[in-house]
């Protein structure tokens, strides 16, 4: 049984309602069923997604190489046709990648924190499945495979709405998940794929409050800034990361170097990459000119504020725009400041909340960063290329969340689940 | 200064949104120094706020006094007139919950889980305020201090907006608190309170995602429902209490009998009394005249499905639209069903995801309930009236969220706050 309809046609949008409300629906009963699968189950069905998917491979390139032709003859970028594109590679890291969900711990069913009232009731809380997460993103159909993954493990069903250029790969993709799920005695719409590529889907999916708790929205800042207009259900989004690296004045020359080098060039289009550049008055004759021609030597492009142009007449001048700006390239803003205080001002001003590091070997100056600092992740002598789910032990993430509720930074499998009080009596009465 | 407006006078939308945004901009400003100001001076700022309270009582009764009247004239029924009374045994009520408030843990600044990775980086979570929240409530001045209190000890800048009929009392009240914080040395916009009764004031709020990070609407389905439509910022709400007690068939009759009492009788009017009870068939006939009994001499009209009426014939016959109801009133629904499989798919279909209850001897019963049953407390053998923060052990609550996300129940200091990564090098490098 398939669920896909002919996206090609022009639907009437009840049609398309109609369709999402079921999708939802069937969503919300197999939630329940998962919710209280164990873990061995939910490690089973990831073991015979990964064995559909390795029976699927040719018949998955196959359906790749159509979404291909029909991309480079709608003119894509190269570079997404590269993100496209499902090569045996990728399909092994899939497979790969199910396997490490598989090796996670499962959050569901712990109770923290459950202590003995007064009147002897013991109250605590337990981790819970969040019940049916919708994700929307764009390009890689990889993302298919790993949110799944995610979701199963964590108890929840999820509805998948990729970009409409890797349709047939997607479908297949969900194909092979539903197959491997129900191989595993669970049900089969814990995921689905949606088979419709009109945009209004996304709609209709935000807005479904009956039958959807969360909407993960993984993609650029348009895709994200529509969802976050037009949802009327709970969002977790991941938005720019504008990350700054602090160069204290008490910092270790060579350490803060190497911090700030790694911080820009480990790699320029993660969202933990630095993308601006602050230093202390105080070092900045001794700091700058070195870091400058060695970034410069590596074909980063320098754009400073007067003060940095002074020691290095080679930077271009920087712009107020560049100081909001998350390059996401070979560029870097630098901009020389006042102490501590003014790089925490300037971070909480111009960043995006999303990870920012200070270099420093004096201790009630990193205590200060770390409290005053408004971000998602704050680090002291580390780069903050760092930011990533494995890095910090999650195993796999579903995204880093720049919002400040509910879960904060790189979010894995406990971050898709809840918390519900439980209360265990002993017929106490109130009152 | 003060920044009330005259809300008699028709301001041009674009006045009220200017006004808005700059009580959002105070806001956000005493926020950052908040978010970084220790407990003592905290706690001496929620003394200093008693001590102006206790001043300005008669002000306070005076102003009142105006509120009634007005809300007299205007034929307010006489609940909302007592809800707004200002006595002197409330005013000491006010200033008692600040000691309260101040005598709990600070939860501001803990870290939690600071584990060391194979690449010996130190990662853990940072617990913070989140920022600005905006708080919508009816009727209740003391809410003002309340929740003025707990956003205070929690780090947090507030903007609080009451319900017009309480405007002269809400003001002298907001005027008292932000003495009292400018007393203590912190920011007196720390807290404010709306100056507008205009009601496209609530419009503005939920719309501010520049300055307000979360709202919480205090109030009836009606305010709960507008501001779920309007917000574009996150929600912590409290719906409904539709709750359960399902007396499973290996339940201890006396224990049982006193439970579902206490759960329907305890107070008709909050959240966590029982609407509907919820009989195993094979126990029915043991328990359900008794239980019927009682709660029709205690003065409970009890409404009930066709098994339930055939052992008490007095019961008037419930319609569908029963199991859904929360009477908040000394109106029962009654259902027998056939074992715990069938009330937890009552319960889960029904209810409200508040609260519910299993009275049972029976482990395996026990442990499935506590599982399956989709609210925000579960409970074993206690009645669904101990949902409450006081009772919880959090000393305070802002109120009981019925959310899945951030913080379900009650919510106390620590469901103000969350949590950020801390990331502590010595100079690692990624890659």
């Amino acid at each position: 049984m398939s669920h896909h309809i002919d996206s090609s046609s022009s639907q009437a949008s009840s049609e398309l309602a109609r369709y999402m409300q079921a999708l939802g629906a069937r969503a919300r009963a197999a939630a329940s069923v998962l919710a209280l699968a164990d873990s061995g189950q939910k490690n089973a069905a990831l073991a015979c997604i990964g064995e559909r998917l390795e029976a699927g491979r040719e018949a998955l390139k196959a359906a790749n190489r159509e979404d291909l032709a029909l991309a480079r003859e709608r003119g894509l970028a190269s570079a997404l046709l590269d993100r496209l594109e499902l090569t045996d590679a990728r399909i092994d890291a899939m497979i790969q990648g199910l396997a490490t969900v598989a090796s996670l711990d499962d959050p569901v069913g712990a109770i923290d924190g459950l202590k003995r009232r007064p009147n002897g009731l013991r109250i605590g809380k337990m981790r819970v499945p969040i019940g049916v997460i919708g994700i929307i993103y764009e390009s890689r159909p990889n993302v298919t495979v790993d949110a799944a993954a995610l979701c199963l493990k964590s108890g929840n069903a999820c509805i998948l709405r990729g970009g409409s250029e890797a349709s047939r790969s997607n479908a297949l993709i969900g194909e092979c998940v539903s197959l491997g799920i129900e191989d595993a005695g669970l049900p089969r719409e814990a995921v689905q794929v949606v088979g419709t590529s009109d945009r209004a889907a996304v709609g209709e999916l935000v807005r479904m409050r009956e039958s959807i708790d969360l909407i993960i929205p993984r993609g650029g800042r348009s895709l994200i800034e529509r969802v976050s207009e037009e949802a009327k259900i709970p969002v977790l989004k991941h938005l720019d990361g504008n990350c700054h690296v602090f160069v204290d004045a008490s910092a270790e020359l060579e350490r803060a170097l190497e911090i700030a080098f790694n911080a820009k060039t480990y790699r320029y289009g993660i969202c933990g990459a630095m993308e601006t550049l602050l230093v202390d008055v105080s070092i900045a004759e001794a700091f700058l000119p070195r870091i400058a021609e060695r970034l410069i030597d590596h074909g980063v492009e320098l754009r400073g504020c007067e003060r940095a142009r002074a020691l290095v007449p080679s930077m271009l001048a920087a712009s107020e725009e560049d100081w909001y700006t998350e390059y996401l390239g070979p560029t870097l803003a630098v901009r020389v400041v006042d102490g501590a205080e003014a790089a925490i001002e300037h971070i909480n001003h111009y960043g995006s909340h999303h990870t920012d590091a200070i270099v420093t070997e004096h201790l009630a100056r990193s205590e200060r960063f770390l409290a005053a600092v408004d971000s998602s992740s704050v680090m002291v002598n580390a780069p903050t290329c760092f930011a990533d789910g494995a890095e910090y032990g999650l195993g796999a993430e579903i995204g880093i969340s720049t919002d400040k509720l509910h879960a904060r930074g790189p979010v894995g499998l406990e971050g898709l689940t809840t918390q519900k009080y439980v209360v265990l009596g002993e017929g106490q009465l109130r009152g």
